[in-house]
């Protein structure tokens, strides 16, 4: 008998002892070891602390004390999300031997909701682009097809979700690093609104953009990893203290009160023509549940200078001491943002606040937006490394629709919408106002659910 | 029969239709007329349009229509917001021509409150200093002492109300700028949360800094301007969808349950002698007034990179066209900001947000903090000019209890505690927690109302 694939139906059996989850984590464990020497998803197995996490989640629940729906659940994390005792490395030489003393805030709140920790996912280096091809542990692969990139930069957490390695996995977001290879890998990304989860003991690219959310199988999975580490700690300098609403409760609701703007000007720009064709499908299909459709244009933020000057200001004292421990590609970008001074980054602060004051105002009209994640599918890695000067306009490129939304600090899902003739998957991008990730989460869920797509799996 | 020197007195006389705005506009006038020579408290007297707007609150009022407590009530405005159709010069050669075409939000409030603008406060140039000695229009004078400073950078404005020239002014507060000039002249004078009152129309010196507040002639008077003024503006860039307190109805709930927190380490360093006894006789009489008073120490931040590079940021365009439009000591202290690196900003920024994040825990243990508003009486004019090396260093000091509560973003308060020997005014300092204006009032009127102080009066 084969093992459900998705936690909303794995927790329930888990709950009634029908699956042990020793039993749960030694599967994935046992894909690890089979699949991760050509995914490289994972840059370090925590096989051993899994198994007695769940050993001690076994015997919690045999003792009839279940926490909630991911008590047993395996989890992998992008390995810049702090491990107390367990390395964690930002795919760079830099970090390759630095143990944290200390669990990040999502990782204390994973394992108090009885999650299993079983290792760390490989990223771009530093978080600092979008393929998974400039790291320190080597590239990430497409579960779809190996010769493709995951995205980026949390490209080994969506290989690893995709592939089935782990039930969900936490990724980080500054310019679409959840989204993007959530949607180029076929699984579902959420980057909540700026400040909904604690960024606090994760390795930053740009505090003013970072976001910390979920990659899953489902949009019901991201609604339970969701509401298990979003909300308030007093010691991170970017969560208010605003009430968590009740994402697995909100897709008990279904979308048919909805209004739902379509971002076509910039968004549908230079698409990849099946991309324009699973859009189209996906936006007919979507006009049928919901209460009404229109298209919506928006004033969209590009510039990068804030993003470039606070990687720079994070890196500058390792740039300087240390610069041959990163990847030349990495230092290259890094350095762009030696250059900008601080009346500039002050207007970019200024502007900033005021793409995030003003975009609110959009939602007087329409509940929720809708974009394509991604303008085309997974590149061929052979492509991104036969001309050395391709990567960075193709990852731009691939994060050309998912950046606006981190500007804005709006909570933004990627759903699978549709795969190429070639077989490899399209995402379908879902936005909402601040703090209401329960509306993106109930579109999506209801979408999902009238599609087959999610059903199409590797595992 | 002699007018009502406060709002509060006036207010339900103006009401009660016993006095008419235009003859306690007219009493402003004749006393800006009379005294503006001597003190130069205003760069610009807007009589005419100040008695069209009195005859205009007058037939409302006889109307029947009363707006509320600011209803024909004379204010004055520190000469850095914006007036529509109104030079607004920032006491600099650089604005002297600038008529701007809007009124600042903060205007617009006070108009649709009904008060009666009468003209434009002189201040410190740019508002970047605390003695209001360097200005394009001149020096103000305290009116207690005209051989003293007013204090700044909202010297204008202190100097106004507390010799009578309007019942209430607008004053920016960046570092202590509404705060120390109201105790160098013996009014009240606060400063609210970050972000509670808007700051759009305001020529800003350190964004991350300003604060917009009143400067009145008792503490019953700041809560009827602040209330008037407090509140979201979607176009603000400052302000969140924060409900607004009644400050108004704080005053009649007494001190007796507040527990106090009295700050001696750091803000009782160095103190004259004279502002010493004042502050020891205060907290004495406090000490009846409440549950529970105890000493608190805290991390006071004071670094001042952050406001001399958003400074910098602010001015740099005029500081390379035309740097010869500034007075040279100003020109000098926004110079200082041209060498601070992008990644220094980005590292105060973070630390102001640190700061405010951790000043938070503070108010588990009490409700408000005390301490000296100034560490000295308003220095003679003579001596700061006599040595040019002595000024900034003199401004320095007198700013120094106050400029913490910009970081940590706290309302804060300043009230009359006493006189020197020589009849120079000393004042009181009360903040709270974040937008929580009215228990800062509620103690500052309690205090206010056990003492004599306010009732030593110039008008």
């Amino acid at each position: 008998m084969s093992l459900p694939t998705t936690i909303s139906e794995l927790a329930p059996r888990l709950r009634a002892r029908e699956i042990s989850p020793v039993e749960i984590t030694r599967a994935c464990l046992d894909r690890i070891e089979k699949l991760n020497q050509s995914l490289n998803a994972f840059i370090t197995v925590t096989a051993e602390s899994a198994l007695v996490d769940a050993r001690a989640a076994e015997e919690e629940i045999l003792r009839g004390h279940w926490r909630g729906p991911l008590h047993g659940i395996p989890i992998s994390l992008k390995d810049l999300i702090d491990t107390a005792g367990v390395r964690t490395t930002s795919a760079s030489a830099l970090h390759k031997d630095r143990v944290p003393t200390q669990d990040a805030e999502v990782v204390r709140r994973l394992r108090q909701a009885g999650a299993v920790i079983v290792g760390k996912n490989n990223l771009h280096e530093c978080a600092y682009g979008g393929s998974s091809l400039v790291s320190y542990f080597g590239d990430v692969h497409n579960p779809w097809d190996h010769a493709h990139i995951s995205g980026g930069s949390s490209g080994g957490s969506a290989a690893a979700v995709s592939a089935g390695l782990a039930y969900a996995a936490i990724g980080t977001d500054t310019a679409g690093s959840i989204r993007e290879p959530a949607a180029l890998c076929g699984c579902v990304g959420i980057k909540p609104t700026y400040g909904r989860v604690p960024s606090r003991g994760v390795i930053p690219l740009s505090l003013s953009l970072d976001h910390v959310g979920p990659l899953t199988s489902s949009v019901a999975d991201a609604a339970i990893v969701l509401q298990a580490i979003a909300g308030y700690d007093p010691a991170d300098l970017t969560t208010p203290n605003v009430a968590v609403a009740d994402y697995i409760g909100a897709l008990r609701e279904d979308a048919k009160s909805l209004r739902v703007g379509v971002l076509r000007e910039y968004f549908f720009d230079d698409l990849n023509p099946e991309v324009v064709a699973a859009m189209e499908h996906a936006l007919k299909g979507i006009e049928t549940l919901v209460a009404e459709m229109k298209e919506v244009r928006l004033d969209v933020p590009t510039d990068r200078t804030l993003q470039i000057a606070e990687a720079f200001a994070y890196h500058a004292e390792n740039v300087a001491g240390t610069p041959e421990l990163y990847l030349p590609e990495t230092l290259r970008r890094i350095r762009k943002g030696e250059a900008i001074t601080a009346p500039e980054y002050i207007q970019c602060r200024r502007d900033l606040e005021a793409a995030r004051r003003s975009i609110a105002h959009t939602f007087a009209d329409v509940d929720v937006l809708i974009a394509p994640t991604m303008p085309m599918p997974a590149p061929a890695i052979a492509d991104l490394k036969a001309d050395p000067d391709a990567l960075r306009p193709a990852e731009l490129k691939l994060l050309r629709n998912t950046r606006p939304f981190n500007v804005w600090g709006l909570p933004a899902i990627s759903v699978p919408c549709g795969f190429t003739q070639s077989g490899l998957p399209i995402g379908l991008q879902i936005a909402g106002p601040r703090w209401r990730e329960d509306l993106v989460l109930r579109l999506a869920h209801a979408y999902e659910q009238s599609t087959a797509w999610h059903k199409r799996r590797l595992v």
